[in-house]
């Protein structure tokens, strides 16, 4: 189960390659302290979809950005997501003990372990964002707005805040709004960040191309978790990786909880034609992202 | 108890500087989510020494860099010391219920709440370094040379993999090279970071003045923590503001317990000694932060 790969091949193409930036940005195993870089590797080798990953290299394809100007970013935000989930699965949190079909990064090894690998992880992220360019790339002043763009994703305005929330609220009590806020910055932050993270690279902030890609992103932010909402309860725990009814186990407020399975679908394809309108300025130039945006619509792993 | 300030006057010249430029960037305590907000300001704002933002405004007074384009490092710096004894002290970790005279914070919260104020707290620290300069400042590429500082040191080769060397060492077992390994990292990496800071403001990595500063910050971490594990035996609960013994409790190595109370004041001495030698060159610039390491050496809390 573990190797299996998921089949998606808009997400596919980019797989290997950022799976080969990331071997090679993570410490080595064999080095001290080697139960922590072992957790790390652990945490961010062992499989995953790697859909930011795909969708910041999209966005640069795009953009004409060079793909090898992408890879530290690519890497920076799959191990940000990898770290959110070694945190997020810990017994005080969600309490879960299999993701992508393997135990969890603290059974596998210890909650101790699990938390420092989780924040060395974080760290890692911004230590390749600032990594010095040899030749040709990104220049110091893109560099920093990356920093900044997936600094601002991660903390208690986006992510973490999201994840806060998550936990705050419990199903039923909440409405579709609330439901919403929570996973823009639970999920729709980092997704948006691997958008972004490409888009530093060729705009300014404040030119259109830049926004309608945010809003691209903003809506396949949601596009995605609405998926991930209607697959935890039709799909089986050995094609999730993870156990299946999680979300209803965890009283969680889900899209299908509030609106249906039938509601979140058609809540799904509203947003996702709200974020192809965003893209038809861009013509024939989009079509990576475009297919990458269909495959999250309708992914079943 | 909570708001005793240390008696250290090198220390507190810079306390009401930095609290206040902590106190403007932390998120206010009324903005959602709320709890993880305030958990986040109890980390950082429940007192503290301030080690780190003193070596890092003393660095920059010696090199000639405006105080207030320091703000923002020196508050990212301690940020990141507060994130980490969050996580330190956590159940999983070191098990401490009470720091700087108070409930650690997954008392006065919980664990889930803790943990996330923590991964803020982190990715607080780099957007911090990533704010966008209004007017006179530092470089895009100062400022990268600073996220790339701030990142290495808090890591798993730095203060991250420390933690887990000094959670797999017990006393007896190791020996004074494996004790500065474990400091050299858990400790001194984010000190090296507070000088190194305020010098990549004004130096490059490659020149002799750089190279001192690093070698006096080195030396400077273990006198640090010699001081603390001293401390841990020669000072009381309320002193500390954290449970006297604990070391002992925890059954940690530590200097005294390798060298003997004498012999790790001796060991501090010698390594404060050369501390100094490496400020030599900066002739009387040098004296704040001179000041500051007496200080240290000598400090009482």
């Amino acid at each position: 189960m573990n190797s299996r790969p998921p089949i998606c091949p808009a997400l596919n193409q980019w797989r290997s390659r950022v799976d080969a930036a990331l071997e090679s940005r993570l410490p080595p195993a064999d080095a001290a302290p080697q139960k922590l870089h072992a957790a790390m590797r652990y945490a961010v080798l062992g499989g995953g979809k790697r859909v930011r990953p795909a969708l910041c290299y999209a966005t640069g394809m795009l953009l004409d950005v060079p793909l090898d100007w992408l890879d530290d970013a690519a890497c920076a935000v799959e191990i940000i997501h990898a770290y959110s989930l070694v945190h997020d699965d810990l017994p005080a949190m969600d309490d879960d003990d299999l993701r992508r079909g393997r135990p969890t990064t603290h059974r596998a090894f210890d909650e101790a372990t699990a938390i420092l690998a989780g924040d060395a992880l974080q760290c890692l992220a911004f230590e390749l964002l600032s990594r010095p360019v040899a030749g040709e790339g990104p220049t110091p002043a893109q560099k920093m707005q990356q920093v900044r763009t997936l600094s601002r994703a991660c903390g208690s305005w986006g992510m973490a805040g999201g994840q806060a929330m998550d936990l705050a609220a419990s199903a039923g009590r909440i409405d579709e709004a609330h439901l919403e806020t929570i996973h823009r910055k639970k999920t729709g932050a980092l997704i948006s960040a691997a958008v972004r993270l490409a888009a530093d690279l060729a705009l300014d902030e404040d030119v259109p191309a830049y926004q309608h890609l945010d809003r691209f992103a903003a809506a396949m932010g949601l596009v995605f978790q609405i998926r991930d909402d209607i697959l935890d309860i039709t799909a089986d725990t050995a094609t999730l990786g993870k156990r299946q009814g999680a979300d209803l186990a965890h009283d969680k407020a889900t899209y299908p909880v509030l609106l249906g399975l039938d509601g979140a679908q058609r809540r799904g394809l509203e947003l996702h034609q709200r974020a192809m309108s965003e893209l038809v300025s861009f013509g024939s130039a989009a079509e990576p992202l475009r297919t990458l945006a269909d495959e999250l619509l309708n992914r079943h792993c």
